[in-house]
């Protein structure tokens, strides 16, 4: 198909949801209007708005108006649901089925002649799948994480550091005016970038991350000697995949009789601290408020140049490729060199040394 | 003694924090040096401070410069430790023994001629046993439920309700993105006040509090009706202390397999929401954070007139009382007067009417 | 008419916009619709929506979804324009016609049995003219300088004063970084509430509103009194209404050289001061961001409860009426009550005094 | 000297404030302290402090302990003053000095070992003439407008971007309800980057910048046709150093009778506007509240990682010398590289584009 030819194109959102989405949305939609003159239509829920009919809606520039500022995406998203492997029930037992045909089918039956697929690394992986069926696919990495060794940068990042931040601003008072240790949970499961961010700017004592192992005492240690100084309090943020390091994991995952302890990390962290210290111990899990919100204007703007350069893409006929961003450029890569390459904090990285010149404490020795 | 002999009056906080204390510290002492040219000493750690030595701070103009707007108490706090009954181990046995002569002689050695006690009911409840001792006591009412019925309204509940109304515009986005319930657990073990104005304000669809009994089929319900109709998503706000109507405690305190459900209310209260609904259900306990935080120009306000009009009472002679508001008018009501009354919210009164027409939920049909 | 008869209603915005005037939108049209089952139609641009064809929008509950949060009005608003006396130009003459008339004929060419009107000063004396002729009208008062006798509050001021108070936390530190004056222009022509509030909460070490007269030289002499100290810096509010005692004000409104200095009061202040003082003195005029943004939760909620509480005196037949807040109950007062009588900062009040005693200058000694 | 014999280092901040310094000065003395055992000097008020005596301050991590979130600078600092061409008035007349051998003076007389300076083109050309002079000098860079050549990013730009940007969210409201063209004038002399991100992302309407000549006609026209859509507001940034094209500036700086206009380019614009178009015509002028506030997270962290750097640099011996970041590296640069080369928007870079795609208009068709 020549591009010259395209009409119509799609635009998609999957995975978890971040701040930006929306700018991604906005950017394609006036980009191929304005610029190109091509309808879009927005699939809901990620591909299960190629599955189920009546999952669509056109997106023109009434509609994407006033969607920059709004954090979530107005096209629904999902983290469940690969149309390559469908979980359903059948007859009351469960079974896996191949729904990608149905999917190719309605994508051609909706005159789509190309599609936008916003979302994470699962999400490019189904992604790749179609366009190896044949459907011209772009993509737009989205991981609220910043893990993603193919760019940069992704959006949603910085709202959610901001947002973590000025949680830590408020729950330093309140931990000063008890002489509290505060442990406080954020997100990554595998990458440690929204917890270091925020710890650094949020001028956390302790920061305990996947990448850096921690040992108990040493965060123990640390709590008592300023619980010893004139510093009474402690603020202590824990990304939701750290791990203590070696056998000590046991120690934190099992209570001493034996049962297994419940909730996040922090929770077990505070159980743990607060047998071994007996210190007044409070717990604070981000939990979804990270991805809420506004974007900032730092993701309001990238969301956006991703959403434009894909659009271009589109026209070049670049498909089977994610935009990226280098340095100040805008780059598109294959689909391919994006799906399963963690970014991971570097322990020994410029942020992390800079952050122990700070006091910052990482639990490692 | 005659007031014109007072020369130097302590300050203490009590009780948890909230934003607008350092407002009061701040006023005391500004009233008390511009004004009447008295010394001012800072008390730490609530009534701990008379207890232990080494434990105040001189409080002048150039210590209170900057703190009207931080949170916390430069003073620290507790909410343990009632030196009427004071616990401790000794010989390795818990005992209780009354220190309160020890805090009256701390008090004359510290030359001290009135204590402005800042603090909630139970803190209120020691100055009210020291005013009966003999200390010329005066009182600052703090309490961030705004659940006291001496005083029309306390500071620290309208910072309270911005957090907690920031909160929700920021889960809204992720909850429509994602079609989930969203629970969010707000403070308030006895009074729904922060959380009927947050939900109010932040447009909760259900709102569950103390005051108002509710039928978990009530909530089910409801929630299944938004997923049905073409919104499927819902924000439900819970107080830490509402619970449900008669025997269904007994189905949200324990899990099926009779085992005790872990958790506050939000967690208990989601997990009863899945078993019934199958819907995606996530929680947020807000927590500390609504404590936290710069507080807000009306509580800074109120905070700062407190202040004020309890210095003048001690010029007065007003001992044994405790300032409140009325009105726009800042008046003294006895000590005795504010304790164990609190202040509930009305379940028709106004405001819960308002919500009501607003479609608002609060569980009860 | 019975009110039985009731069904369809009008709403209209007028005057300065505010935040809090969707909220009040919003909560007419859902009580409306849910409570009484009547249709409600948005009035554009105040009266002139009935002057002109097609100026009017369908309000449902589906349209005042999103709303409560948004600050301005949907229905647009204009502080020009009275319907009995309506300028215009007729064959390059200006002239003034009576056009209440049209107004009357169009309310009932549209099947309104009811207009809530909500507004100023100005927009509640229109409203009492078209009670007068026999329009069925009820007001919702809105100033955002909550100068308004009849009412205890005004939604849209604890939202200015946030603003305002915002701007002052951040102009403290440049100031005090370069030792500067910064002077800073607030709404309030003749009353000081936002001014004052913003000002005491902001920590400004000098407030100007109407209601005190200052002089130039006790002003400058402050300033250059906190110069000589260790502060070498300063923070002076000024109501956009605030003018010097007696024959100063020639000195303000004329340079030297007898021309009319341009600009609002704190561009002629600084001039002044700058002659006078020789500091370095930097100007902030608010401007127009304090009627901006989203409302805060107390006028979201604020707000909601007066068009709630509007739309059941329309049900109760009480018209010619407007709703007022005293205490926490909210009331219905005659309209013509509420017109021309100005609510203004008591220079001996309890507010003045606290601010005075915090160290805050006046500039009237 | 061996960097083995340092002992004491100093730091100065000069030229306007901007979020982040705090961060700056607090790494330096961190890790000076911590990292290498020397004393840190604190000289105020840029060189003025090594000019004038008893204008130093000792840095310890406890004096810096809470000023990463404060803006401004604990140091002060002025834009004015150069110690090689000092003015100074005697016997009633102006005279130029040479100061700086008394600063060179001073410098020993402190028994300081090096100096770090934060600063502006213009503090960096002073700090460079001092290395000249033999004083071991290190500079931080630091421009709020973000224009400097040798390094990609500077502090904080972001936190002044993200308060314009807010500015925006909140006057937009007021521009739509009233039907208003709203003219806002940001920061920027010679380069537009606050303008044209705070313009992308608050969603401006047009954007203006010293780097794209605009022509009146051409702002005005798209008023004008925005006028006659359905949307009848516009919002206008304007950076303070934007030109019309060719003879227009004299429309622009001129009243038709002839006068001088007076005020910053906003309020000309605005004159100019309001007569060609008869638009209802708003100004507001951002001013120092972009330099305010508390640095955003991006700022704390790009601040800290600086100051730590360049105390690094010292103990490397790397003199005139100064930081600079390079993609996400930290290099040092030559003083003599910084001064003088600014780097400007690109009127054909891909940040504009991706602005004219999403309908942005820069009056310069």
């Amino acid at each position: 198909m020549g591009t010259d030819e395209i009409r119509k194109i799609g635009v998609s959102t999957g995975g978890g949801d971040c701040p930006g989405l929306n700018a991604v949305i906005r950017a394609v939609t006036l980009t191929a209007h304005n610029h190109y003159g091509w309808e879009v239509l927005g699939i809901k829920d990620s591909f299960n708005g190629l599955i189920w009919p009546d999952q669509t809606m056109p997106l023109t520039p009434e509609v994407v108006r006033d969607i920059l500022p709004e954090g979530g995406t107005i096209l629904g998203t999902t983290n469940r649901g690969n149309p390559f492997a469908w979980e359903r029930e059948k007859n009351g037992k469960a079974e896996i089925v191949d729904m990608s045909d149905r999917v190719m089918e309605n994508f051609d039956h909706l005159d789509l002649d190309a599609l936008v697929v916003v979302g994470g690394d699962g999400t490019m992986k189904i992604a790749k799948g179609f366009f190896d069926k044949g459907m011209p696919t772009v993509g737009v990495p989205k991981t609220i994480d910043n893990d993603l060794e193919a760019t940069d940068l992704t959006f949603g990042f910085n709202s959610a550091v901001r947002t973590a931040t000025e949680a830590l601003d408020k729950l330093r008072t309140t931990a000063q005016s008890h002489h509290r240790v505060m442990i406080v949970e954020m997100m990554g499961r595998e990458a440690g970038w929204i917890t270091l961010h925020a710890g650094f700017a949020g001028e956390a004592h302790i920061i305990l991350i996947p990448e850096i192992p921690f040992t108990l005492d040493a965060v123990c240690n640390k709590l008592l000697q300023r619980w010893e100084s004139k510093h009474k309090y402690s603020l202590v943020v824990v990304a939701e995949g750290a791990v203590p390091a070696g056998g000590e994991t046991n120690v934190i995952d099992r209570s001493p009789d034996g049962t297994v302890r419940l909730g996040g990390v922090a929770h077990r962290l505070a159980e743990v601290v607060k047998e071994r210290t007996k210190l007044d111990v409070r717990v604070m899990v981000m939990g979804h408020i990270q991805r809420g919100g506004s974007p900032t204007e730092f993701d309001r703007i990238l969301g956006t140049r991703y959403g434009e350069a894909v659009t271009h893409m589109i026209a070049r006929g670049e498909f089977g490729k994610m935009v990226a961003l280098r340095g100040t450029a805008i780059l598109s890569v294959d689909l391919s060199e994006a799906v399963g390459r963690n970014k991971l904090v570097y322990p020994d990285g410029t942020l992390v040394k800079a952050a122990r010149s700070m006091g910052i404490f990482f639990g490692d020795e």
